[in-house]
């Protein structure tokens, strides 16, 4: 067991699977070398059968748990549940997080240098599938020796990945836990993301996504992010966080300097052209088109499945997530839905760990 | 009568107010000389109690009813509404329409030319209020000698035109209609339209507002408008009408193409000062606060009042219409709030004219 510090653990710093050969995107090209950034927590049991899974969505990398150092300010992003005694315990499990194909957080991405060119690969970086995401974890998963998953988890786009590996692998999971999302992007939800995009693309400074060699901050990224993060808020959160109050003072609106907080800190970190692509992958996906019908895509699972829903996510609306419940039942799946009653919003999953972890720790104990 | 044709009746062109000392705008600036552009239909009776005054939101002007010609391809905004036989009925009302400070319309706006200068106002333009826009419309009834309206309707921002009708000159008023409306814009539609704003003057185009000698489309004022387009749609509308169905033989979502169709053909007509002034003032009225309480806006208020809702709004949700209710019974107004079940969101009313028509003209015949 590793040293605990403050709610959390020093963990190792990230890993990484080297690919001389290249990673081999879904449509087609090949970036090679290829870096796949992963971090791990916990210890791989001997017959290697207690790994957990844990997928990320858009914003955050591997780092899902624990502090690097004591002096770290934040720990990993989901470290409200990844931990020694928390719902995914790391006193029984070994958790391995793995930075997906197109995010800047280490894994080969569109602002890495092109060994040939010596330039960040901008615009001529792959356009990303949620299929490559799931690869980039199968091939950890096949570094690491894991044969099967003793579960999946994720929320978001995490909890596509999720979905997306029971389409593909079914064999390879023990369980899964996807929350927060469904099968594909509701048309609400895609329109919001698509303005997002055109927005970006629209800023003169992103020049087609070659806009290393500039300093301009791109206001663009700011502003998709601040129509990507109201698509995380609800109404009540908004109504209770803000309301029409204003800044001391000033005239400005509350939510008006909270949103230019959120966006100048994501667009200084974030990189625009991994933003497009991510998203865009997350729209692309459709597993009721891929597969001919949602039943079939999950015609193979045979793992016990746990959707979650959260009664204020207009993001991934609870609809959604029973249509997904009553497909994977016609499927045959062992299929439960829980959905959570929260003023949180599709971000709840960062916030409300006193509902999410009891049900999440119970799954996993009964698997 | 006029002469009918097709659905509708042929109007007189717009009537303008020459103001050659100029329009003060509540905060304080004069523009001057200025004009208030308006429209009028049906016959004013003798004693000059029959005249309706409709209000108009951000996106139209003046010409609320009827074609100017047989060959005009659309009747005005509200001809569904506004007619012979109609819910605010021609044979027995006249009707007044006034394009309000801000708008691009007609009425002296920042595409204005300054005599002073021979170029366009552009950004020297004032931000207006719904006071401003209320104040026009008052030096309109004083100019036709209407000393008071038999009723006063009015949509979204011609709603919020309405209510502060209602707070400032409530003995000028015989009954009055507000639809889809509240006492103030609630957070998360202001937050909305900030993000709008912030997009169109992040736009390089935009030039602060003195973009009037350039040719440049300004993608700025079409993204923004993609924004508010959303906000007037329901999920169930986004659902029925696009769902995830992509354009022929394309992966272009079909969301996509028609926000793009919305958006440019706004973006070639509206004009982008006009926009983030008209939409700045929407969001700054605020009754709670001019007032100190609802009930205080409208303590002076004695006609008969009927609030409309559409239970898929969410820039204006009915529980707002509600509050707003409850705090004119407070003030002990007679006020009936009618909550209309439509999948049409925001915009239902300028589509559900069978739902809205009868108890429009139920009201108005019981004045």
């Amino acid at each position: 067991m590793p040293k605990l510090v403050d709610d959390t653990f020093l963990c190792d710093p990230p890993k990484s699977l080297e690919l001389p050969g290249g990673f081999r995107f879904s449509h087609g090209d090949r970036v090679a070398p290829f870096t796949i950034v992963f971090e791990t927590y916990g210890e791989l049991n001997a017959d290697r059968s207690n790994a957990v899974l844990v997928c990320h969505a858009l914003s955050p990398g591997a780092h899902c748990a624990g502090k690097y150092t004591s002096d770290d300010a934040k720990a990993g992003w989901w470290d409200g549940m990844v931990g020694y005694g928390k719902g995914i315990d790391l006193s029984t499990h070994f958790v391995v997080c793995v930075n997906f194909p197109g995010s800047p957080w280490g894994t080969t991405a569109p602002r890495s240098t092109d060994p040939e060119t010596g330039k960040p690969y901008g615009s001529r970086y792959p356009w990303v599938t949620v299929e490559d995401m799931v690869e980039s974890q199968r091939l950890v998963a096949d570094h690491l020796e894991i044969a099967k998953w003793n579960a999946i988890v994720g929320n978001s786009l995490g909890g596509m990945e999720v979905l997306m590996w029971a389409a593909l692998h079914p064999e390879r999971i023990g369980g899964l836990i996807s929350i927060a999302a469904s099968a594909f992007v509701p048309v609400a939800s895609v329109a919001w993301h698509l303005i997002g995009r055109k927005i970006i693309q629209s800023d003169p400074a992103f020049k087609g996504g070659d806009y290393y060699d500039s300093s301009d901050p791109l206001r663009g990224l700011q502003l998709a992010r601040m129509v990507g993060h109201m698509t995380y808020l609800s109404n009540e959160a908004l109504e209770s966080k803000f309301g029409r109050r204003r800044r001391g003072g000033t005239r400005q609106f509350e939510v008006d300097s909270y949103l230019e907080y959120q966006a100048q800190k994501f667009g200084t970190s974030y990189d625009a052209n991994s933003y497009v692509r991510v998203q865009a992958a997350m729209d692309e996906m459709d597993l009721d088109e891929q597969f001919g019908s949602l039943p079939k895509a999950f015609e193979r699972l045979r793992c016990k499945s746990l959707l979650v829903s959260f009664d204020s996510d207009w993001l991934f609306p609870t609809s959604e997530i029973a249509r997904l419940e009553a497909a994977m039942r016609e499927a045959g799946v062992d299929v439960t839905h829980l959905d959570i009653a929260t003023p949180n919003g599709h971000d709840a999953f960062l916030i409300d760990y006193d509902l999410l972890n009891p049900p999440v720790r119970e799954f996993l104990d009964a698997l």
